[in-house]
């Protein structure tokens, strides 16, 4: 986090007004870095499925999250201390103290643990007092006056469900279909602490695939039938067990460990888009949600997590079994009729919903920890190389006889052949080789007096340090083929 | 505004609750059409002018908008019915009623222009009150209790200001440097009526350039110097002349129309944008905003106009010179040193700032509305071919005997070669070529017999309707250069 701070991937935002918990700014590198993950969420989910992507806004009618159930779920549980007034969530606090997890746990399991525990408020050691509930929405009003309340979003699908009619219509009828959403969304939290990993205000990309609850198969199931999945089961975790069961999607869904193909299926694109990004196999799981767990709209929901060194496992996306339960709740509170009736089966039927939805920050984060490298002699980023925010560096090897100018041309021959370069030559050329490897540029090019004579340069190559010479008219070729390695 | 409901660019958010005034959704069609206008823009900003993108959260604490002035000068004039208690924004009611624009005007005017033009309520009849301000940011509160207060920022600038000594230290220290951010907007209007004209939620592309204030240059000048402006003076509209000024960027600089190169250079660039999506020159002008009209932080203004039938001349970007006054204002409040020290010069500044700000929503209506056409026989839209939701349409001639699935087959191949294409089976080819046009989809092949037989398709061009035959192997090419035309 340091290094991402310092060279400008990440840092708090507000920062000269002493910033504030759980808001961050994304700078140069970090939102070069961020887009290019959404892009590559995009190609897979909007090209790769042919999902239609829309977009909502985030500012919401207090009725619609009425519906959805978050007015009175969206809740997180919270104490406060007696005597200083600081408030705390109350599971992050029993985490820290005592080492135990009471997510999705009653309040009075939190308050004898507090009591059993002996903990006291951290700020100023006072007496903690009863734990309770606090919406954890944003709230404003709508408009002058304060009739009309609305609530900053916590998911960006509600947005797609209460328009379903209208993208129903637009996908000419056909089951199953999907519509994604790219936006952000927020959570109020109580007292964040953990850098981008918990976020008040965050990116998500969620995915509403509709189906027949008569036939919830993919139609290209087949492709994905023998990737393997290693999943760690509600009842493990319950019975105290972190042992991880390790199955193929199609005996999962056969075997009943996944409840249908659908859920399978986009469990093993999630792990696609996370080995895609560059995080290793072996730091991937699948947690299933206990029934405690598992938000109000859910029947079974899948977490997918990334092992970090900073903050243990983190949960990166979830794939959750939704039921009818969103569309059926809206038609009834907007009076509208949300059943469609299938041509196929000459049925009127009310969807089902599976949605993988994932967060962007967290899997930005874990992208770095895993790409930080350090043998030594130096550390650098291994990213993947079409995951570099910036893909060439361009250094003239001293800063006269012309050098600095040619490198120049160089940059901008580079740009308008459509390749991310950045010019650099501030410093000596080992502390910009530095530089580059710490932010995980994949090549440097250097024009030094050879270049002046005979029109070529040397590219350095960031994990071998090695260095080969190309004529420039060549450049621009040798380097799209060394970046999509 | 009917079309691109029907057709799936946009619609009324949380319409089956019945709207809420101000937010809009923008469906498949849309969201696809307004992430290229982003692009291009990216394109100018970022690569072009090689500007850093950042990315800040929308959340904002009171302190920094308190700084900014937005606290005490971002409001609205209002005006309440005195029986009903229906709210209207003055200036609207005002300027429906009797034609009269009074932007910037004091309350006390606003109030005469009621009493003379005898307006009262429109909802009910009902005699209105007093003209008073109403602040139109959406007021939130950051973690438990009331005691931080946030806003929904009014303008994505603030997060740059603010980020700007670690910005400034990531461009190793040149003057001009820029950055840009894009991303939501919010201005809690009191009784927005006008489409996404006049959205509360609103997407903004802002750039900020820094420089010292002795040299408000730009280095590449001369490139734009002979752009002619079609500029609408200030001291026009305050006479009441509706008569514009044709200048190139160098004279309206030389002669003082314009402050300084800097803000010619971005009114330029705003002209080059604005036509590269397809408004034509003559529906462009710059209007110099009045004394009364600028915002507080601005010491010149130019307003990038665009004429639609609906609305008339409809501002879409902002030309500002913001001096000094965010950084000086952010260095007094937060007590950070927002001065630098210049290299070249040995000077210690502060540095001033020309920001170009652009909404994005209204270019996207302005497009839509200048892309309709319609000959008596067909109405389409006539959009930029790059930038169409859609490339191309594939359609089997019959839906049998094979043709659909080999329509499928060749809109697949489209895909994979990176083209947008999408498959289209229902109702006769004549309704799918209507339908195309409709959302301005310049090129549509149809899979025939023919095609069976001898690997060929046809290609229908939407402005001319002419067909051509091509081989299926051939058509990824031959579309690339016909979208690129």
């Amino acid at each position: 986090m340091e290094l991402a701070r310092r060279r400008g991937f990440v840092w708090p935002a507000f920062e000269i007004y002493g910033g504030a918990g759980g808001f961050y700014d994304f700078g140069p590198l970090g939102a070069l870095m961020k887009n290019k993950i959404i892009q590559k969420w995009r190609e897979i989910y909007v090209l790769g499925e042919g999902f239609f992507e829309i977009e909502c806004p985030a500012v919401t009618p207090e009725e619609v999250l009425k519906a959805s159930g978050h007015v009175d779920h969206f809740v997180d549980a919270m104490v406060e201390c007696t005597k200083c007034g600081q408030a705390f969530k109350a599971v992050d606090l029993i985490k820290e103290k005592t080492g135990k997890d009471l997510e999705g746990r009653s309040k009075e399991e939190m308050k004898a643990a507090i009591e059993e525990g002996g903990i006291s408020c951290p700020e100023c050691g006072g007496r903690l007092g009863d734990v309770f509930d606090f919406n954890a929405m944003f709230k404003t009003t709508i408009g002058p006056g304060s009739k009309r309340i609305g609530y900053l979003r916590p998911e960006t699908a509600q947005g797609i469900f209460i328009a379903f009619k209208r993208l129903h219509r637009y996908s000419r009828g056909r089951l199953p279909f999907g519509v994604v959403q790219i936006g952000r969304g927020y959570r109020n939290e109580i007292s964040p602490r953990q850098g981008i990993i918990r976020l008040r205000e965050f990116t998500m990309a969620e995915a509403e695939v509709f189906f027949d609850p008569e036939d919830p198969s993919h139609p290209n199931f087949e492709k994905v039938a023998g990737e393997s999945l290693r999943l760690w089961l509600a009842k493990d975790q319950m019975e105290g067990r972190e042992e991880l069961v390790e199955l193929n999607a199609e005996k999962a869904v056969r075997e009943g460990v996944i409840c249908n193909e659908l859920m399978a299926y986009y469990m093993c694109l999630t792990k696609r888009f996370l080995l895609e990004i560059g995080i290793p196999e072996s730091a991937i799981r699948f947690r299933q949600q206990t029934p405690g767990q598992r938000a109000h709209y859910s029947k079974e929901t899948w977490d997918a997590e990334v092992y970090t060194k900073k903050f243990g496992w983190v949960e990166v996306a979830g794939i959750a079994y939704r039921t009818d339960y969103d569309l059926s709740r809206h038609a009834e509170f907007s009076k509208e009729d949300l059943a469609i009736f299938d041509q196929e089966s000459g049925r009127k039927i009310i969807c089902h919903v599976v949605e993988p939805s994932y967060g962007i920050d967290r899997p930005f984060y874990c992208v770095l920890e895993h790409s930080y490298t350090s043998d030594g002699k130096r550390s650098y980023l291994k990213l993947k190389r079409w995951l570099a925010p910036v893909s060439v560096g361009v250094f003239p090897l001293v800063n006269k006889d012309g050098l600095p100018e040619k490198a120049m041309v160089v940059c901008r021959m580079l740009r308008e052949s459509g390749i991310t370069a950045e010019y650099d030559d501030s410093g000596s050329i080992g502390r910009r080789y530095a530089r580059a490897d710490e932010i995980g540029t994949p090549c440097c090019v250097t024009v030094d007096y050879e270049t002046m004579e005979d029109e070529t340069v040397t590219i350095r190559d960031r994990d071998t340090t090695k260095q080969e010479r190309v004529r420039i008219s060549d450049l621009p070729g040798t380097l799209k083929k060394l970046l999509a390695e």
